[in-house]
Order: C-alpha cells, then structure tokens, then sequence
C-alpha cells in the first residue's frame, strides 16, 4: 500500500530521465586486467594493490614453508631443524614483525604489539621453548609512547624477553623528547631497544628519502638512510647523557655506512658543539658505547678484504651482531655471510657481543 | 558632516562595552624578549625569526667581508686577492645561491633564476672577468621544468657558463620523469647538471631525514642523505640509459658515503634486477661514468691514511674535484684540506677531473 506522496513520487520519477554519475564496476579477477598489460606491469598488478612498493622476489625463502602446514616462520620444529640445527645456532633472538608502527590508531597499534607479546610468552618462549633457545622481543610502537611503557613494564620482568623492538619507520628521529618515556623504561628494565626495517614510509610514518622512490630496489637500498637519521639524532640530541644506561640496537639496516657517517658526525661536532653543550664526548664515543648493529645484509664488496677493512674500521669486534634474518630470502647463511675473519672478530660478532648485551650464558 | 546612520552608528557604540579579542602587540628589539630567556635561548633569538636551523657560527669566515663594502664574495678584485691569487687557482667556478628551489610559485622562482643568470653574465663572466679565471651556472629551479628548459636554452651558447645549477633540496627524488626535459637540455647542450645543499627541508622541498631533526648540527650532517637519496634515484631509474652523455655533480654533499652505499646498492641490483630491466650495467658502474663529486666538506677521519683509503676505494682520481666553498667559514683551503695524496691522485682532484668535465683549457 503507497501513499499519495509515494504515488506521487513514482509518478514524477517514471518521467524523469536519469544519468547515475558515480557507478562502480571491477574485473571479476585481476586477470581480466592484466591480459592488457606489458609483462613488467602485469607482474604487479593485484586487485587490493595498495603496497607501496612491490617485492620482485618472494619475500621468504621458498623452502621455508613448513611441511606440516602454516607459513614461513611459523613452524617451531621446523625452525629448528632449517636454522637452529642446520647452523648450530645456540640462541635465537625473536622479532616478530606485526608492522604496527603504521597504524594511526595508537590504541589499536599497542593492542596488536600486545597481543604478539602474549603470544609469544604462551608459545615460542614457553611452549616452544623446551631447549631454551628462544628469546623474545617485547613489541611496542612508538606512535604510542604510554602504550609502549605499559608493555615494557608488564614484560620487563619476563625472564625470556631480552629487549623491546619497534619499526625504524617512525614519525620523527627517535632522539626527539616524545620518545624518552619508552627509554626511560628500557634503561629502567635494562632492556635494549631495538628498531627494525621495512615500515619507513608507510601509513603515518615519514619516507626517510627525499620523496618517495619509484622502486623497492631504491627503497630497500635505503632503509639504511632511516637508521643514519636516527643515530645522528640519537647521539646529538644527548640521549645517552640522560640515559646512561640505555642500548640501542639498529636491525637490518645495513653496517658498512657507519665509519664514515661518524667520521662527518664528529668534524660537524667539532664545529658545531656550542650548539650542543649536553655532549660531553664526541658522538663516535657515545656509538661505540651505546649502539649495537645486526649484520644481515651485510655489504659484499667485489674484494672481501675491503669489507674486513671496513669492520676492522668501525670496531666492529665491539659493536656488530650476528643476524641471519631467517626465513626471508635475502638470509645470510653463518657458513657464507662474511668473509674469513681475525678469529677474536669472529667469536664476538657471532656470539660475545650478543651474549654480552642480552645477557645469555 | 554625518549622515544619520552614522550618528546612529555613533550613539549605540557610545552604549556598547567592547572587548576585542585579537590585538597583536610587539617588543621595540629582541632584547626585551632575550632578557627572559636561558643563554641557549638568547644566543638563537630573533624578532624575524624563521630559519628552520639557527647557524650556531658565522656562515661566512669574517675575514671575508670585503674593506670597500658589500658583503662577503660580492667583491671581485678582494675575492681574487683572498682566493684566485692566495691559492694560486686557475678557474673558479661560481655557484651564486639565491636558494629558489624551496619557493612554492614556480614562475617567480624561475624569475629569480634569470635574474641571477642575466646579472653573472654582466658582471662576473664580463665585466669582472678580464683574466678569465670566471666560470658561471645556469641556475633552475627544479620545481619548473619548462622554465630550466627555456633558462638552459637561453644561456648554452654563452661560452662562460660551464654547468646548469639547482639546489639539493627537491619534491621528488631526480631520477624521477618530471626532471627528464631539464635534463634531455643539460645533455643537448653538453652542460652537466649541478645540485648544491642547504635548501633541504625548506619551503616546498622534502626533508630527507625521518622527519626534520632538531638541531642545525643534524640538519647539516644529514645533507649527505639528500644525496644518496637522489644518486640511488638516477642510477636506478635509468636515467643515464635514457641520457648517455649526462653528467651529475653533487656539490657539498660529503665524498666518504660513496663506496659502501654502491656496495649495498650493487648488491640489491644482483637480487633485485628484474624489478629494473632497464639498465644494462651495475650502479656503480653507472656512477662512474656519469657522476662527479666536489670535496668540501672533506670528511677528516683522525688517521689521513683511512681518508686516502677511502678515496682509493671511491675512485676519486676519477670522479672527485677539488672545491674550497668560499667564503663560507667552513672554507677548505687547497693547502689544508687535504692530507698527502698520491701525485696523480692529487693533480686530477685539484684540476684535471674539472678540467675534463668543464671543456676547460
């Protein structure tokens, strides 16, 4: 039964003619639109589509899927046997990867780092841990400096957490004030704090480049640019006067950058350090006290011995740790990843330092 | 004489209390504001006011401001006494820096380009260029295509400009396609494309850090970032496929970065080359061919012979070319900026590397 205004309507409306300006339609699949692409594009193209930048290869190794089911990473038995078995790895340091940092909702990023800190408390670092040879990373984003010290203080205490990890992708220098809260907390603890690649200029985070690059080769080559603006900022700003206690791991972000990164740093210093009366050394001085570097992917020059030479350089008998980033493609396998090294280089790249810093036995 | 609404007007103000919410008061001088503030704070304060990073010295070395007037490099006869006679220098290439590129009305910055170009060729490159010493840029603003293009177009016949000059700071990484018509012209013309630091950051440009570092100290340490942001951007996107005769000088940028960036970016190239078919060579390959860098600031490590190594490992016999950066207090001195390097090393550093890319006698 219609009203009279209804009638009314229907009536005006079966005289009036009609264009619809906003009308949505897809493929049914991504094929239907790749046929009409060049091999370059259609290599690419997806329907969701929305990744910033599209990784040529697989991401993980293809023999790390595990048989038994799930995805790479994900398999404990399997894990142990593809890395921890297969390379006689005595401890393996855990960074899970919910690429939170992104997120605008500050709230929700600190539940998702909550929840794989629970997750990894209930499984790899217990119920997985029967041989004792995982160790955890306590998530936090740092968009949420409150969030992140309330997750500090409900692991810090947790035998099996060794440090706090965050994304290198960020929305300022992590040598900035926002930040001392989720320091104060990780010197408080004696937790190191780590940062990790691959979340720079996504979502609210800042693109460390000048713009964004066209392509994840340029991309990937410089995520090392996001780690050399967050130690200069780190070791100018006077982080470590304030923290005195506080380590800073930098994961993933390339190595051989940093001689002569520091070798600008302090000429700069020298002619700028009325601008910065808190330091009371040179920022070289405060690195090598205070900054850990992982290897993977460590830079292979054409002569090994060069490489050698740039370690030998930037002390990294004292500062560099062993890394595979197991089960991504790009692993760094400890039998090939480096060149033959001085032995005593070599027990403390692979082993020493990071005892050293986290503790193990 | 008033109309009756004005008396109107007047008779209801009389009976109307007024508060007015936005009234702007001012100090007399920026003393009366200085005294309230900590030493830190006095040091930095000005009523103006804008600059992003407060210059913690004298940009300029104060023996630089010329006895008869003007400020200092504005004086030709007391800038070849204090520089082309005290150091003994053949050409000097003059990189006037009105800092357009960080103007956001793409028309006036190119208007101020002209106008610089049209005042170099009238004074330095004429009137004050009676020995020849003189070699000037085509400045451009990068953020107006069209109008380098016609700038380019205008000066390239002019036998006294040697190279097209544009500041650091950009919008966009300068491999990136809407850079490709200024430099289809710089390749036209035989005129290698200069970029300068300092305008990163400022403006419209995009701060190449992660996010704007607090301190001037930062800010310049970090310019080097803008460089391997825009050098990994050009090796990459094929630009030197595309433009076989470019050249690339990145002035001011720091020198000592170069090996281990090619280093990872190499090595990305060998895992990541189906992403960037185009190019038929490594980067750093590439580089060699196309790119040349200036050396001030010369990165002065505490050991000459880890700096001499480095330049070994650069190839800057090849690609580097000697720069004092006059008359900024920074100013390197041909006989000091430097420690002993080997003859050939030094005579193509200090001439023959500029000699070449310049058409120079």
């Amino acid at each position: 039964m219609q009203t009279l205004k209804e009638e009314t309507n229907q009536n005006s409306m079966r005289k009036q003619r009609i264009i619809d300006c906003d009308v949505h339609v897809a493929p049914r699949n991504a094929d239907e639109i790749r046929k009409y692409m060049d091999p370059y594009s259609r290599s690419r193209f997806s329907l969701s589509g929305r990744d910033l930048y599209h990784h040529p290869m697989n991401v993980n190794r293809t023999d790390s899927v595990p048989p038994r089911g799930g995805g790479p990473g994900s398999d404990p038995d399997f894990l142990r046997e593809q890395l921890i078995n297969e390379y006689g790895i005595d401890y393996a340091i855990l960074l899970p990867r919910p690429f939170s940092n992104p997120l605008p909702n500050a709230n929700y990023a600190t539940a998702v780092c909550s929840a794989y800190n629970e997750w990894q408390a209930d499984t790899w670092l217990r119920d997985y841990n029967h041989d004792q040879v995982f160790r955890g990373s306590i998530l936090i984003s740092t968009q949420d400096p409150e969030g992140s010290v309330k997750q500090i203080e409900r692991w810090a205490a947790h035998s099996q957490f060794v440090q706090v990890l965050s994304d290198s992708g960020s929305r300022a220098p992590y040598g900035q004030k926002m930040y001392y809260p989720i320091f104060e907390a990780c010197e408080h603890y004696g937790l190191p704090f780590a940062i990790h690649a691959g979340a720079d200029g996504i979502g609210i985070n800042i693109q460390p480049t000048i713009g964004y690059p066209t392509h994840y080769i340029e991309w990937a080559t410089l995520h090392s640019i996001s780690y050399q603006s967050h130690l200069v900022s780190l070791l100018v700003e006077g982080v470590f006067e304030r923290f005195p206690k506080l380590k800073v791991v930098l994961v993933e972000g390339g190595v051989a950058w940093l001689p002569t990164l520091l070798w600008r740093l302090d000429q700069m210093y020298e002619r700028y350090s009325e601008e910065v009366p808190w330091l009371r050394r040179k920022p070289s001085e405060y690195m090598r006290d205070h900054i850990r570097l992982t290897s993977q992917p460590i830079e292979r020059p054409d002569k090994d011995r060069e490489l050698v030479r740039m370690l030998e350089l930037m002390d990294a008998e004292n500062i560099l740790m062993f890394a595979s980033d197991y089960p991504h493609w790009d692993f760094d396998s400890p039998k090939y990843a480096f060149p033959k090294l001085p032995d005593r280089m070599r027990e403390r790249i692979f082993f020493e330092n990071a005892r050293e810093l986290y503790g193990l036995k």
